[in-house]
Formats: C-alpha cells, structure tokens, sequence
C-alpha cells in the first residue's frame, strides 16, 4: 500500500486523540475503532492529498479527523437502528447500552473538530462541517422513508448521497485542498469521493440481501427487518405485480414479518434482477469516479484510487 | 433587558439556520427551540461581548452557536435519560422518537459549527470544540455515577463542571474573544461563566427535589427516579445513618422504589439541611461569579451580568 506509513502514523493518532481520563470513552471508542474497520475513508484522505502532490504531514491529522466523524455515525446509527452487529461484533450499543454510545459518539465528533481546529484551515473546517450537517439530514431522510413503500428512487439517492457519499467526498476534497490544489483539482476530487461513495453505499444495500454474514460482518436481511427502502426493494417493488407489492408492504410499511419472507424477498429480487441491477448502477457510479480522475497526470497514486474503486465494486461479487 | 435587540437577532438567526429541506428537522428542532426556553447562554455570550465593549455584530452568531450546541445536548439528555418531560413539555424523544432526537441534534451540532467557521475566528472554534468535549465527558461520567452511592464530591462537581458549567464557560469566554479582549480579562469571562454555571446546575439538582413541576417545567423527581447521584443526595447519604444508607442503596443505587420513597427522600433531605446546604454552595459560587466581575469597570452591562447570578441563585426561593 502506497499510503502504509500514513495510515499507520494515523491509526496511531486515532488512538492517541480518542484519550480521555473518563475511561469509558476510551473503551467503547476502542471496540469501533480498534475492532479495525477498513479505515477507508482515511485511506481516501491520504491518497487524494499525495495523488496531489502533498508531502507533509498534516493530510495524517485531517484523515483522523474523518474517521472519527464516521465513528461518531457509527455509534449513533447503530444507536438509531438498534443494530445487534457491526463489523460481525456486538455492536457498542449492545454492549455499552445506547446512552453510552450517543455520548462517546459526540465525544468523538467534538474531538474530530477539534483536530481540526488544530490543523487551522478554515477551508477544511468549512468542508466537514457542511458533511457533518448534511450527513445528519441524509440521515433524518432516511428515517423519514424508512417503512414507505413510496419513495423514490431521487429520495433513495439524496439518503445515500447524505448519510455515506457527503463523507466520501468531503474525505477525497480535503485532501486536495491541504495540497493547495486549484478549486478545479479539489472539485474533481469531491467528485471522485462524491461517486464512490454513492457506489459503495450501492453495493452495500446489494450485500445487505446477499453476503453471508462473515463476508460482511454484519446480519443479512438487517435492512429488510427493518423495512429499510434500499434500491433492491424499490427495483423489486416497481418491477412487482400486484400481489409482489402487497408482499412488500406487509414486510415493510406494516412490518409484519415471518420466517419465510426474507427468503422469499430474495426469490423476487432475482426475479426481477433487482440485485443484478443495483450493482450494475453501482459501477455506472464507480466509472464516474475513476473518469473524475482523468485529469490527474498517471501516477502510481491515480492507480491506487482507480483500485479502490475496483475493490468497492468488487465487493459484491 | 440591556441585549434585547441582540437577542431578538440572535433569535431570528437560530429560527434561520435550523432549517432544512428535509423538513423533520425544523419541526423538531423548533418544539425545542421555539418553546423558549431562557435563553441563558445566548444571552451571556451577548451580554459578555457588550461588557466587553464590543460594538459590532459577529456576537449574534456565536450566541445562536452557543444555543445550537446546548440544544443538541438537550436533544441527546433526553435520549440518554429517557426524560418523559422537559421545560413542561413532552419531551422531543417522547413526541417523535428517540432516532430523530439523536440525529436531529447532531444536526445542530454541525449546523453550529458551520456557523463558527463562518465566522472564522479559530479561537472561537477553538474555545467552543473544546467545550463541545468536555461537555460529552461530563455526560459519559455522569452515566458512570449514576446509581453510585460512593460517588465522591469530587466526581459530582466534575460532572457538574462537564455537562453544564464548561459551556457557560464558553459561552462567556467568547464573548471577550469577539471584543478582542487581553487574555486576562478573557479568562476572568470565562471564570464567570464556569462559576455561574456551576452555582447554575446546583440550584437545578436542588430544585429537582423542590419545586412543582409547573415552576421547574419538568417532573419533580426526576433526579430520584433514575438514581442520579446529585449533591442533595450525596449529603443526605453522607449525613445519614446505616438505616437511612441502606434506604438510598435501594432506591438509587437497585432502583427498588415504591409510592412512598420520594417524600421518604425529601424528609431525609431535609432532616440533614441537604437541600439548604446545596443552594448555600450554589450562593458561595455566585460569589465567585460577582468577584470575576471585579476587574471590569462599574457599568449598566456589568450589573445586568450580576442580576443573571442573582436570578440563577433566586430561582431556588
């Protein structure tokens, strides 16, 4: 990995700045963050500040601060959907309780500003507390569509450009303003956060009815017992017959739920290729995000980025 | 009141930037918000900023910062305390769930923070992310308190120091910042505002086993129910003998409570001046709070800040 020593100095400041003489904060945070996600969108941060020809170190710093933002959504999400598992492990609200988590979640996002405000770029500070913002409205819509049939696929997308690809793309902009980049440069790096994003939430609403649960690390069929609308509901739904709807909107507006349906929510979905189609969308969206990165001369950095988004695609297969 | 006008901008600025397209946010933030509540803190970094001679206008938008970032916390205290009422209300948790309130004051939160870095002023960002923690802090310790009967003094007035005081504090603190004021008398701001707050929250845990819940805008008992270690109650334990420990072991600590243990409670409270001796440290820290004043020359600002202890500490008779 081109990044590995940025990532490691990082993963070493992540583990310093969430410190805290009140010990819980340490502990549940280390449950997130040491469990070892993939440390993606940092990853994104890094890249996108030496794909721009930075040499310092303040990218490390920045990056830190977008992964505890995203822990922070974290604990919340899993607070907000009661989620049993993260990351194939008892998620923090299930261990700690969900008082806990809310709290040790805004710690987290208090600290990530105030790395920021370390750093003293008010560009950067601009960038990710707008993501901030519209993460939490991604978040509110979300909620606000959940157990309704009849939202479109525009509402899907402004869910998933909020609560995922605002991180994303504020994750791959900064790392092109700490390099001092042309807004032209630092546009096309949103851009390529900004569908990637959009991409690797595609495909994670596509596993959610399709990987096992150690491939994942999480339940399968969680959006589903939620009644959460993701593309392959709403494919399958407006590909569905009479019958088929009234199917969905038992499962998911009215929630009533028996052992066969998942199973059977699946059966529809191949039916009408609801899955097939929502990855073919979800490298629609990667190919836009490896073309924003046309403009950057070659470099063993656009190959990196260019192979994240291969990674996020393959995902699903 | 000497920062009407401020305040009524500051109001209008807080109606202004809570909204959203998404529009479960304003509707909720405003049964908050547009309840009115007292407007406390806005009101202190306005009236600090004025004491401070400042003449421009940029203390507006730190106010309506300071009252974003209290009502997030408000938002996600009456997630974590499962709080039936607040300021006489249903609570926002009660009224549209728990999901929304923790989402909808993360909103805030970066709704605050993109303010500040409007702005632009990074000691600012740098006073009130730093708060923002603290304030989490506060929080998580006092979960860990909670139904401890050992917790110490030392560990109640952390707590205390943490979820209220440290945004008084704040609040005050940039108020002398905006004014451009010499880092001496930003410090005495500042410990205006820490004491205040501190005599501030001592009044409301006395108040909690004190007043009718018309006066106080929430359920009297509150503090008992959930075993919530306050300092009334840490010197009535303290004062008490094996007997009445044992009572406060079973009510706080095992949560066994029956019809008759709160006026129990109060009886016991009395019986050890608890709640006379609360009140008389919250009047020693408005002392404090009058003394920081004492560098700042006689002013109509000056006596409208040492009405506001005044009325802290009143609110208790």
């Amino acid at each position: 990995m081109l990044v590995r020593d940025d990532l490691e100095a990082c993963n070493r400041l992540i583990v310093d700045r969430m410190q805290s003489e009140v010990s819980l904060i340490p502990q549940l945070a280390a449950h997130l963050i040491a469990a070892g996600g993939k440390r993606l969108r940092p990853l994104l941060t890094l890249s996108a500040a030496r794909l721009c020809g930075y040499r310092g170190a303040r990218h490390v710093k920045l990056a830190a601060c977008v992964e505890f933002i995203h822990t922070a959504t974290l604990l919340h999400d899993d607070v907000v959907d009661e989620s049993a598992l993260r990351r194939g492990q008892a998620s923090a609200n299930a261990l700690f309780g969900n008082k806990a988590s809310v709290l040790v979640g805004d710690f987290l996002f208090s600290r990530a500003f105030e790395l920021m405000v370390e750093d003293g770029n008010l560009e950067v500070l601009r960038i990710l507390s707008a993501a901030s913002a519209t993460i939490a409205e991604g978040e509110v819509l979300q909620l606000i569509t959940q157990n309704d049939t009849t939202t479109t696929e525009a509402q899907y997308l402004k869910v998933i450009e909020g609560k995922t690809a605002a991180l994303f793309a504020a994750a791959t902009e900064v790392g092109a303003v700490v390099a001092d980049q042309p807004s032209a440069r630092q546009a096309a790096m949103r851009d390529f956060g900004m569908t990637l994003g959009i991409a690797f939430q595609l495909v994670d609403d596509a596993l959610d009815y399709s990987a096992d649960q150690a491939a994942l690390g999480k339940t399968v069929g969680d959006d589903f017992r939620e009644g959460k609308i993701t593309l392959p509901v709403l494919l399958a739904f407006q590909r569905g017959d009479d019958a088929e709807r009234d199917f969905w909107r038992r499962t998911q507006e009215e929630r009533d739920q028996g052992e066969e349906d998942l199973a059977h929510a699946l059966t529809l979905m191949r039916r009408h290729g609801a899955l097939d189609d929502t990855i073919e969308r979800a490298r629609l969206y990667g190919e836009q995000a490896i073309a924003a990165l046309a403009s950057f001369p070659d470099s063993a950095e656009k190959t990196a980025l260019a192979d994240v988004v291969t990674f996020v695609i393959e995902r699903a297969r």
